[in-house]
């Protein structure tokens, strides 16, 4: 592949599955693998998640000097690779590290494609559950293990009083003002969730969870979603209207007509 | 199988698992299943939650008075059943259930047996992971989806400092004493992690979470949970030192250590 014309869509949805067997292959054996106090002390100890995450992320980079040399790589264990290129895949391994090391499924692998910093397309595959969500040309779709590929949509919600809310752990946001315009909207909404990490932007897009509001994420944590979300019938931006991609505070929502109710609250 | 005479345990422990299989089949097509807005309003609409929940507890039931006409059956969705029988099925169809309506795999199919109001063994079934924790006579047990069963153990973590610490929410402990105390565990753990129901006592017995402190708790959220992990090595009591099978406030740790250092954090 080329990235001085434009590559054809199912070419790079190709690739992206390609590269998320790939990197479910390599990740998988890593999970649940004890960390016991005696591998701890030291830099030589085992540390099961960044193995697997290096491990990954080079299985993901090796596969792309393959298949399209041309393209850039953002990684968040390595750092960027031909930062100029048109297209660049915005990979992170294992998203939810925390999810990871505690031994629960609530973490998933990012694969991201940007074309002139544009999202492209998203993969978000769960090497454990067996599960992948990933955006088409137009739709968005999710296969179980076992099953078949069905369509996601986000469901109707117009109203903040009606919303599940979700954010992987009220620590993750600043004490003061992030933490508070947080407050406001959950508050408002009428469930709560913690724990997500890329999973809530997925149930948002299957139509389970209605926003989504964290902070402090980088490029390699949203870009992939973006898609997934946007293209099940969404709308993601940053607190204050930008466009995702660059991470940061971000806010999600699966009814179109609720993100400038949410915005009011954050922005109050 | 009579309560007049000791059942054989693995009698007990085959009954135990052929519930798991039935409640498995019955909950795992309500997993996933949209409730649309217009299936809201009134009562006659569709819950699939609930509908999961009832359905399996009645399988369950049947399966029970079937294979054991003598033993009790206490169950979330219906109540007791022969509450003077010495064998007492404590049963959760679906705990974690905010998990389960959000479409995360967080949650799990609980079902204890006591024996004279003490646990004789308990399982946490995932229907959608295909996992299934267990304990046996002596040890505890995991089997993950094509794999095979096997022991698992708590680990060594004698110090609050290195500890994971794990909780469902910080919204289901009371403001006041109970958040309080709570809080003073959280400041001295390593790390915190929200989101867990059931899988949060089954990390702890599977070495990957230190300690669970929760409240609230009704004798069908634990008492299957207290001999997976009392027979991978751990210890579960009430915050006042209490067995843990009527429910309420509970601890949970992995290393028998811990336990003194954490009660005196919550009792301080």
């Amino acid at each position: 592949m080329s990235s001085r014309t434009n590559a054809r869509f199912e070419d790079l949805l190709v690739l992206a599955h390609d590269l998320a067997d790939r990197s479910r292959a390599v990740i998988r054996p890593y999970f649940r693998k004890r960390l016991d106090v005696a591998d701890k002390g030291g830099p030589k100890g085992f540390d099961p998640v960044t193995k697997a995450d290096q491990a990954a992320e080079r299985a993901i980079t090796r596969l792309i000097r393959e298949r399209a040399p041309d393209h850039g790589v953002i990684g968040e264990e390595y750092g960027a690779q031909r930062p100029d290129a048109a297209y660049q895949w915005v990979v992170d391994p294992i998203d939810g590290t925390r999810s990871f090391i505690t031994g629960v499924p609530m973490w998933g692998t990012l694969i991201g494609l940007l074309h002139e910093g544009e999202p492209v397309l998203g993969v978000m595959d769960q090497p454990f559950t067996g599960e992948r969500f990933w955006s088409g040309k137009r739709g968005s779709h999710l296969q179980e293990a076992g099953g078949r590929a069905r369509r996601i949509r986000t469901r109707a919600c117009p109203r903040v009083k009606d919303a599940v809310l979700m954010t992987t752990s009220p620590d993750l946001l600043e004490p003061g003002a992030e933490t508070e315009a947080f407050l406001r909207v959950k508050k408002d909404a009428r469930m709560t969730r913690f724990g997500g990490d890329c999973y809530a932007y997925c149930m948002l897009a299957a139509g389970f969870v209605d926003v989504v509001v964290e902070a402090g994420l980088k490029s390699y944590d949203i870009a992939a979603l973006i898609p997934i979300v946007e293209r099940a019938g969404g709308r993601m931006t940053t607190w204050d209207g930008r466009p995702a991609t660059e991470g940061g505070r971000i806010v999600a929502v699966g009814d179109p007509a609720l993100h400038e109710k949410v915005m009011k609250l954050l922005n109050r």
